[in-house]
């Protein structure tokens, strides 16, 4: 499916606000990295173009628009969701020990873990440097203070979703309540932040901002539930991993945590088996999709997250903003569901 | 020596802020990694007495009395301080690998890589969710947006400062004005906002904010090069390191920056293999400590931190602030400078 207009119409002043707070040169092995993880350079510090979706930001600017404001004062705050998001990538990447990010080297990959940590930790600072911003823009005082206390709280969040993740990977008993808290955190909170602060930034009353937020939640909680689908039926071509590649490194994503809780006898023991282990062989992974087949976890999965996008939608209704942000924000939460990559 | 008076006068208010804000339970893996980092419990999570020496929060206080501000108001900003230098505590332990930090073991030695990467950010997003009880306590909104841009300037200058670290360890011809310039910002940087945020929430005009931030930047350098002092010739049973720890490390500190820049032909040649090499030897070890006693290397690392030291008072003199804060703060720099731990 084709990303939403959304996307191109605010892709360019998102990029060029990056490119500006990015654009420092000391010390130089930092802000190589910071471009290159960002996607416009490559290692040897060459042009590319390979940048992530900055689907948060644009939600952020939809939120700010829709609230009757002028979405250019929210670009401080947008840039800042994003460059949050990607110091949790950067940081994820080392976790995971994964070498591969759409298509690409991680930055722990080229550069090592130590730099990496520094990558992400930088990032985190930059996020909120550019807040500064806010006020230059005119955003008054006091919704500069209320963006960075929600900034910072979702941020917070954010890492402690991260927390429950890795202490899931040593449990094979987590259920799907817990998992569905989990990514509420790690992935939910960030997009409710995205669309919290576009509001604040837009002069939205306080109801106004907590219904955004909301929305926001779900339409995260239905982003990642749709991430944990395509990293078990995702195509390659598309995605940038190999098929099933969250099966072959042991995650414990929704339609896994879904097949424990439903799997029976044999198929249980199998299952726990393969969990584990160290690396599954292609009949463990070839047993694991079809078990997830049969138990019908993929239409779970769908009607997980297509139950959160309608929980974003109603939000979206009961906010009562302004018709043109509300239908682009729609559409994005149609992509989000919809999206194969 | 004796820790000067202000850290016993602030050290209990300073603590139970520290501990309101980190009064949170859940998820529990994470506040426990924290309450075991900031030396409340032990790794089974029983009560245990292992602070930090809380020296920056302490210079916040102080710099918010000597600009005639009631220290109350800045204790968030204090705390945030604190939390900041403990993120990079945290982070800095897994990228040098450190199983050890005042005699106990580091949070990646009990947790793992991946959950104390999280623990360092969780500290980073805590420090400034601490902010937000600056508005709390009266301090002008204003004031607020002054005080997070600082430390998110000062902050990030510390992870440039990190980064800087790291690519030396893998040069041998680092030169000791771009190891100063390092330090500066590692260290340096950090005790600048310590007191340029006390200032602020103080109420001290810009002027003033900029003079305490210079003397908190010389005093960090002195700090930092105290510090490398004391990885070389520190007593184990006051630093909790082994002696010399920082030449078994084959940490490129002061000493050993000084040491390449002014040995000769043979020794130079002896010390870069050293350096080049794995572990060192008892003999190395020793080849190093001769050297830097026939080079004067300490007298040298001694003039350098009272340079910083005198460079300090300078500025504190110059900010012409009142004589109470002032005098404790004098008193605190020649802590910074004698310390044996």
């Amino acid at each position: 499916m084709q990303p939403p207009a959304a996307l191109a119409r605010y892709g360019r002043q998102i990029e060029d606000e990056l490119q500006s707070l990015l654009d420092r040169a000391d010390p130089p092995e930092l802000y190589r990295m910071l471009r290159y993880h960002l996607g416009w350079e490559d290692a040897q510090g060459q042009p590319a173009e390979s940048a992530g979706k900055r689907l948060r930001p644009v939600l952020c600017l939809l939120a700010c628009e829709a609230a009757g404001g002028n979405p250019q004062r929210a670009l401080p705050a947008a840039v800042a969701v994003e460059l949050v998001h990607n110091f949790s990538l950067i940081h994820d990447d080392v976790q995971d020990q994964d070498r591969l990010r759409r298509g690409r080297e991680t930055v722990w990959a080229v550069w090592g873990q130590g730099q990496a940590i520094n990558a992400g930790d930088a990032l985190l600072a930059l996020a909120h440097v550019s807040l500064a911003g806010l006020a230059e823009r005119g955003v008054a005082p006091e919704s500069v203070i209320e963006v960075s206390r929600v900034q910072n709280e979702r941020t917070l969040e954010m890492v402690e979703g991260q927390v429950m993740d890795i202490s899931f990977e040593e449990r094979l008993d987590v259920r799907l309540d817990a998992y569905l808290t989990m990514i509420s955190r790690k992935t939910g909170a960030l997009f409710d932040a995205s669309l919290a602060l576009g509001a604040i930034a837009g002069g939205a009353p306080a109801a106004t901002v907590a219904a955004l937020g909301r929305c926001g939640r779900q339409l995260g909680i239905a982003f990642q539930v749709r991430d944990d689908m395509l990293g078990v039926w995702g195509a390659e071509a598309r995605t940038g991993k190999p098929v099933a590649a969250d099966i072959r490194r042991r995650k414990k994503t929704l339609p896994i945590v879904y097949a424990f809780e439903n799997a029976g006898g044999d198929d249980h023991g199998r299952l726990e088996t393969v969990y584990r282990g160290q690396e599954p062989s292609a009949d463990d992974v070839s047993f694991v999709l079809q078990l997830l087949e049969s138990l019908g976890a993929r239409a779970h999965c769908e009607a997980e997250a297509e139950a959160h996008r309608r929980a974003a939608l109603a939000e979206l209704d009961a906010a009562g903003v302004d018709a043109v942000g509300a239908d682009e924000a729609r559409e994005v939460a149609e992509f989000v569901l919809r999206r194969d990559y």
